[in-house]
């Protein structure tokens, strides 16, 4: 069975998958025989695109997730009701984005311009998964390290091209939508001014980014990397090659505050739709202690560093 | 510092509470020196409350906890605004409930009555903390295992008081509010007999509660207890001895499912004000996995069991 829930309660889903369980897994399993090494090409579903070096070799690759959360082999907007509950027909596209041929190559060791490609491989995937019928919304993330719930340690990200928006992205853009019809201004700009007025929450800036950890971080050293002019979605964004320079100074800086951590990256990009309310951005959030029964069980956070602190230290570690 | 930010997106707050990182952890730091153990009594603040067997030995200790999310010593009723953000003061109180002299004593192993005694002592405190001036809400939780973010093993559960009703709470009262008035009756009891008509997720059932694996479980074999009659409060609730008898049969069943288990255990009880519409339980949530970018960036999650699989299993596990 692969369907999603509807909860009840609030407005989450539940995307029940249950081939995720046979993923191996390098953090419980030992080193596994890396699938993602190249020697291994077979091991991954047909490859979707690649970048090649000049040797042919290919250096990043797009493939179908192995162990999908959705798939277009699920039926298109099927839906069922059981009583007073819901379900939706797990619809959707889950890639895997192999971001170098090394299994042991670090994402703020690559060269600028290697990140770059890979970003450029997220905004073509993007635009190429909105044209996909029925995907409301778009995701690129990236888990590193097993507290962050990775499995394999070879860089890679996921996207994933859902049928439905989901909770947080909505919870932003009503939020940003009510700001606007008060204000007449987007309230990611509001924020990033605010931010700059303040400059205690700032870690770093160039040209086109800023670089901050938010006023109510849920995690200790959450940060964030904006673009500073109004700017809805990632994949239509053309400055990669400045977001390849900010991303890496950011993570070098978070890797030398904490030498093994282990975080999450996610791109927030407008869905495809109401799109001129949101402000695109990148979300770290470094895993360095386990939710607990309070979070759980309230929805609520506790965090034992203050932004403030955060920025503090993550500006010192800045290394240009 | 010590307060409560506002998150501007969402509803939830966060609470700063800088302390709570020198917290001693057994998990991290190889055993400690246990404070919560016989003759480490000086280790813990000044106790509220204890139970002596006739000896005249504690069995059961109420202490504040040392290292407070949220303290009387703040402001009641204090906030502040920065720009466009809000805080509010981190008042309200946090203790620990020591559950046994000892040290490795598992929940499930105890005698009933044992068990009956701290659900009792929960109910006592429920009741005085909501006497204190400015609590809206009242939380019992228990964190058991490194990944459901415990620290010590000594068994022990925690009761926090908060100056706000939390998100999840807000959630499930709306949603119990709007439904009473489509259909006049509480969700929850129709979640109940919608359950018992359905049979897959129902695990166990005695004559006045009953244990699922609700539809759109989050986590893997998440597990429910509820009292199979309409209920607002777990405080005033009276029948804690068939409550324990079935919290040990659950434990249980889960451990023999698990031998390892990491777990939190989380009291639902219905706030001060708006209670009629609300229906206590007890949800039960396994950390089998860790939570990755997807659930972090969308507030949906990927379950890899589904609630009938392990509904299924569980009730294999049960014995009497």
């Amino acid at each position: 069975m692969s369907e999603i829930r509807k909860d009840i309660f609030d407005n989450s889903w539940v995307i029940f998958s249950t081939n995720r369980g046979d993923r191996p897994n390098d953090y419980l399993n030992g080193n596994v025989n890396c699938p993602f090494c190249p020697g291994h090409e077979m091991e991954t579903p047909q490859e979707i695109i690649s970048i090649k070096n000049k040797k042919g070799k290919w250096t990043i690759r797009v493939v179908p997730n192995r162990y999908p959360a959705v798939s277009k082999n699920n039926l298109i907007n099927d839906s069922r009701i059981e009583g007073i509950y819901n379900a939706l027909s797990a619809y959707g596209v889950h890639e895997v984005v192999i971001e170098s041929e090394k299994h042991n190559a670090l994402f703020e060791e690559m060269e600028i311009e290697k990140i770059e490609e890979i970003l450029k491989i997220y905004a073509f995937r993007y635009k190429e998964l909105y044209k996909v019928p029925g995907v409301k919304y778009v995701m690129v993330f990236k888990n590193v390290g097993m507290n962050a719930g990775a499995s394999l340690r070879h860089p890679h990200s996921q996207i994933i091209a859902l049928p439905l928006v989901p909770k947080s992205v909505i919870s932003e853009l009503n939020s940003s939508k009510k700001f606007f019809k008060r204000k007449n201004k987007c309230l990611f700009c509001e924020i990033i001014e605010q931010e700059k007025k303040f400059k205690k929450r700032v870690v770093y800036e160039n040209k086109n980014f800023m670089v901050f950890c938010p006023f109510s971080s849920k995690f200790c050293y959450e940060t964030w990397i904006i673009p500073k002019n109004h700017f809805s979605d990632f994949q239509n964004f053309r400055d990669y090659k400045q977001l390849a320079e900010i991303m890496k100074i950011t993570m070098k800086a978070l890797k030398r505050t904490f030498s093994d951590l282990s975080y999450n990256m996610i791109i927030h990009s407008s869905p495809k739709e109401n799109s001129a309310f949101y402000h695109w951005h990148i979300e770290i959030l470094p895993k360095l202690a386990n939710m607990a029964g309070f979070e759980w069980g309230s929805g609520f956070y506790i965090n034992i560093v203050e932004p403030e602190k955060a920025a503090e230290k993550l500006k010192k570690n800045i290394i240009i």
